[in-house]
Parts: structure tokens; C-alpha cells; sequence
């Protein structure tokens, strides 16, 4: 029974996700349908990718990923469809597919808009019939032409040095308000201090409990990199920090 | 294997959602449950309907739609299941109904209240062991004594003429702020521009991408209507304008 | 074909309900997951217990239920499986599983916790992999050590009386608005009188209808408890009443 992921920006008030689903049940029969994230902010591909990254290989093989955060729809992007490790992917090629193509070559194809789509929603119209073909046995060069060209990928500020000082930044923010780093345990040894603005968060901890309520710790998180948390609160709110904002890694 | 459709405005937080679902599951077996939504505003039956009429066609053939959006809930209204276009339908009789009844003819049947059912939660105790029921392969007949008369439609003021201008009006907001009104595009040629209130948005665009970030633009929606939206924003905010707002073509 | 189900506190915007998933349909292929809730308000041991308390027992016998609820994770709290009325339940010691063990002796295991597990995401490294395998046919005696004492259950305020009058309390709080108590219908006399800090609500009404728009009533709900209403709209908003807040019945 081939699995199929869903990641939208859709929400999950309207038709929208279930317009996408009944095509899907439609075409692939007694495929299982699963819901990775339509909470994703409108257009917000960063966090998209991110999203994908931190999920897609906890799927079994063979799982087909449908990633529909598309503010290009009806634009020149193209529509992809490709294998990487063994999974699938379709989606706009807009950098959302930026963390399976990391350690893969892949061979995309450019899926051709059927005449009949709705040129503001090709999910339904075009990526589900192409991801409904790939559950029912479709090889990805029957879905279309060889993409000319690598699929997009996202441009990241990797962490740089400052003298004794490892600067890195917050790339996500979580419903708990943590403060999720693209700082690295490989980068930052054990006895760095972490900072957030001016202040001091301290050095890396266990995991909440080695603070007390309402305190504030960073840790390595469960997606491999450092996070800033308040336990038993939210980190964002407390330190009025977003995407994009600066963490420090004291070194001396 | 049985696809079983579920609209309600429960929302997804409470334990509702789950205590129908496992209702359907104890009962039917393997079927497939697919949310078509649960964020309906509570009682907005319009909405529901609006979400219905986009979705239920979407689904194979013998899909079961169980609809739950019902504040009459242990009044007079009836309860009905019935039969349409090759597809089932479950749910208050309020008008809820209304776009699968537009093309069909149907003759429903009146669902009992078990005695043991909640009298605030009937889409528990009374419509998903119908649905359940009819996932285990029961006649609608079976479930209930026929249903006199028709079931209830809304009643929706259509677009009108005004000189040289087609009168209509928003009927649905959606999560990205786009505007749904009820003008087609038969109704209202391409050279026509359109207007909400004294402002002026243009003539009708293919995609979003035909206006710079931060535009408005109307267009033919997805739904199969004029749709006014901003691109990479919000409409709604943006106009200040929500269900029953005025929107207007101008012919010449 | 097993039925898991999933009630975590994790929200469904971020990636963290679908990396549980993946883990559990790497592990148990074929499974069906359903999502009870991921709304609960971030370490709400309290609703998550009221919400596994009305679900559980609607699901068919055999059904794997996970509950990630955890804001003592990476702490001493014991990492529990166990079965109970037939059923199978897998997470953290900390009371949310008290509904389940009202009527129930239990024999729970203690979960080891696997080296590379995250000490922040135990749902996914810890908690998913043991309801996985039990979906796969393992037995609870195979998944750790027997645990030494029985699981933590929450302390409730029972009602109490006070001369003439019952009181007692908010125990949660639906997305309508609604105020459920803990005031059962066997301890509540048909003729009492219900009140909310000074405000008569008045007697027992059987649904809704029975008050016009906006008014308010008391009711038996659908959980077995009285709860405060309004017709229409939302009591909690209107009374400016949560979670412990009195709610006295008058009995002359």
C-alpha cells in the first residue's frame, strides 16, 4: 500500500486539502493518505523545506511526497516530479525540495500542465493527478520531459566565525516557541556559552528538566541542531525573536 | 474499501472529531476516514455547503459524506442519509445540502434518534452509525422511514443587473484572504472590470503572477468563479470586506 | 488491520506529528493512525486526560493508543505501556492516563529508553517505536522491565456540598465555548438550579433549543457531565469562565 505525504500551505478550514485528497483517492485507490504540515505560512517555502527535511526519511521507502507551497503557481516555474533515496517528490520547483537534493543527483521531470488546470490551483489539478500516477506504478519519465537543468535550490547563510564567536541564526520557530538554530553540535563544542541579542542563554543543556520552569536553556534539539527553549514556555515570545534573528556561540 | 468523508465544525482540538471516528472505525471496519474539514465556523451552514459543493464530487464513486454542521441539533429538524449522483450523504436536514441537490433528485429517508443518543451530540450517536452502516453495505431504505418532502435548500441571492453593471457578492472568504464571489464567468465577459466597493480592481487576470507582489487582481478561481485576491497577501484584510460583500463588473 | 491513535500536545503546523508517523508506518506498514487530537495547550496533562477519557473506548478493541502529552520528557517520569480493557496504551507516567485506569488494575512496563534517542522528542524516538511494535504483535512484557508501582493518577476535586448547594467545577472547555463540569447527573437532582459565580443559568434543559438564540442553559452533555452553554455562541466568552470555575447547583 504506497503511503503519500501531503505538505501545504493550505490550512485545513477549507476544501482545498480535500479537493487534492479525493483526486488522490480517485486515481490511486486505497493509497494512504498522510498529513505532514498545512499550517506552513502562506508562500513560506524556508519553512517548508525545513519541514520536508525533518520528515521525509522517516517515511518507509517507496513513499511518494506531495509539497504544494507554491506562490509561483501559474508562472513560468516549473512542476516537478523526481526519485531521490528512494522516495518521490512532486512539487513547483521554487528551492522547497532544497534538503532531498542536498546529497542527491537526481533526474527530475518537468510535468506538463494539463489544459483543463486551474491556473491558481495546480495542486489539485496538476502535482495530485502526477503524484496519483506514481502510487499506481507510473514511472517519473511517463510523466513528462527531462528537466533541463538542476531543480532550484534555497541559498542558506551558513554560521561564520567572528573571532572567538560562532554567529548563526533562528531558521524555524515552533508551536512551543522554540528557537530552532542552523548551529551545529559538530560547530559549537560542549563548553560554548550560547547568546541570544545580548543576552546570555548559557551553555548546552540535557534537555528541559535541567532547568526549572520558566527558565531559559539551549540544547541540541531533536532535529539535529541547537535550539533555545523556555521551559514550560515559549522562547519567541520571551525573547521577542524570530526567523532570521542572530545566536551567538561564545567559545572563550 | 469505503471512503468516508467528514465536514463538521468541530474543530480539531476537542475530543469530538475522534469520538465520531471511532464510532465509524469500530463499526466499519478498515474504511478510509478522509477530514474534509473541521474549521467551519460553528453553525455556518452556508460555508459548509460552499465546502461541500467544491469537495464531494472529487471523491470516487460510493464515497459516504458525513456532514456535520448542525446547530438545530436536537430540535425538529430531521435527520436524513440519502443517495446522490452515486454517492452518499449524511447529515441535519438544513440546508447543508443544498449543492449536492441542485442537479439530483433524491429520495432520502429520516433517521431515528436512538434512544440512548445525546441530545447535543447526535453526529456521534445518531449520524455515523448511519454512515458506518451504510459503509457495511446497508440501503439507505434500511436506515429510516422515507422522507416527506424535499430536503431544505438555501435560498442564494443570484447576481443581478444594474444598467451596465453585474451585481454579486462575496460567499466565501478563504485562508489566504482571496475573496470568492458568486459571479461565473459566463455571466461577466472578459473585457468587463470589476469593482469592490468604489474600488477599481481591473479586468479579469489568468494567475497571480500577472500582477506584481501586493496587487489585486480578480480572476476565475478554482472554484469555478471570480475570485478577488492579492497577490502574496490578503484580499480580505486588505479591503476590509468579507461574506456578503459587494462585488461589481462593469460592462462598458 | 491496528488502529493507532495519536493525542499529543504538538500542534499540527510543525513537522513533529509527522515524523511519529513516518517512524510508525516504517514500522508498522499498514497501520492505521488516527489523530485524536494535537491541539492540547502545550504540557495540559489535565485536558488531555478529559480528552483520552471520552475517546479511547470508542475505538474498536485492539487499538494502540499514544499520548504525548510530556513536559516532563528527558526527565525521571517512567516511559509506560501497558493494556487495559483490551486496549494498548503507550506514554509518560505523569497521570494523563488516569481515565483509563479508573476501573482498570493494570500491569504497566517501564519503556527503556534507546541510546540515540532525543532527550526533547522521546514521541518520536521512544514512545512511537514501542507502539509500533506493538502493532506489529508484540507483547507489552517484551517492551521493558515490569514497572514498580502502579501509574501516576491525577487528583481530582470531587463535588462536595455545602448545606443546600452542590459544588463543583469547570474541568474543561470545548471550542464552542462550552463549560463542562465535573457535576454528574446522577449527584444533580432534575429540579436544582445551576449557577456560574452569581448568575442563574436556571434548571436542566434537554439541548439548545430549548432557549432562544444567545441564551444561556445547563444541560447533560455528551460527555456524561452537566455543561453551561450558550445557543449560539460561547458561554466560556460570555461568562468570562475556564477551567476551574465554580458552577454551584441549588437544591432549594
Amino acid at each position: 500500500m504506497t503511503v503519500l505525504t501531503l505538505l501545504t500551505d493550505f490550512g485545513t478550514a477549507d476544501s482545498y486539502v480535500a479537493e487534492v485528497k479525493g483526486v488522490l483517492l480517485s486515481r490511486a485507490v486505497g493509497a494512504t493518505l498522510i498529513d505532514v504540515s498545512h499550517g506552513v505560512w502562506p508562500g513560506d517555502i524556508r519553512s517548508a523545506a525545513y519541514i520536508l527535511g525533518r520528515t521525509w526519511h522517516r517515511f518507509p521507502r517507496g513513499t511518494i511526497h506531495l509539497v504544494i507551497v507554491d506562490p509561483g503557481v501559474g508562472s513560468a516555474r516549473a512542476a516537478l516530479a523526481f526519485r531521490a533515496h528512494d522516495h518521490w517528490f512532486v512539487g513547483p520547483d521554487n528551492g522547497v525540495f532544497t534538503p532531498v537534493l542536498h546529497d542527491a543527483e537526481v533526474e527530475a521531470v518537468e510535468l506538463p500542465t494539463p489544459s483543463m488546470a486551474s491556473t491558481t490551483f495546480q495542486g489539485r489539478d496538476l502535482f495530485a493527478p502526477a503524484a496519483a500516477a506514481l502510487a499506481c506504478g507510473a514511472a517519473v519519465s511517463e510523466l513528462g520531459q527531462r528537466f533541463a537543468g538542476m531543480p532550484k535550490r534555497l541559498a542558506y547563510t551558513p554560521p561564520h566565525h567572528e573571532g572567538k564567536v560562532i554567529i548563526g541564526e533562528v531558521i524555524y520557530v515552533d508551536r512551543f516557541g522554540s528557537l530552532i538554530t542552523n548551529l551545529s553540535p559538530e560547530l559549537v563544542p560542549s563548553y560554548a556559552v550560547l547568546e541570544v541579542d545580548e543576552l546570555e542563554i548559557g551553555g548546552l543543556k540535557q534537555t528541559y528538566n535541567d532547568v526549572s520552569t520558566g527558565g531559559l536553556l539551549a540544547y541540541v534539539g531533536s532535529g539535529g541542531t541547537i535550539e533555545i527553549a523556555v521551559r514550560d514556555g515559549s522562547a519567541a515570545r520571551r525573547l521577542g525573536v524570530g526567523i532570521g534573528g542572530r545566536v551567538r556561540a561564545r567559545l572563550g
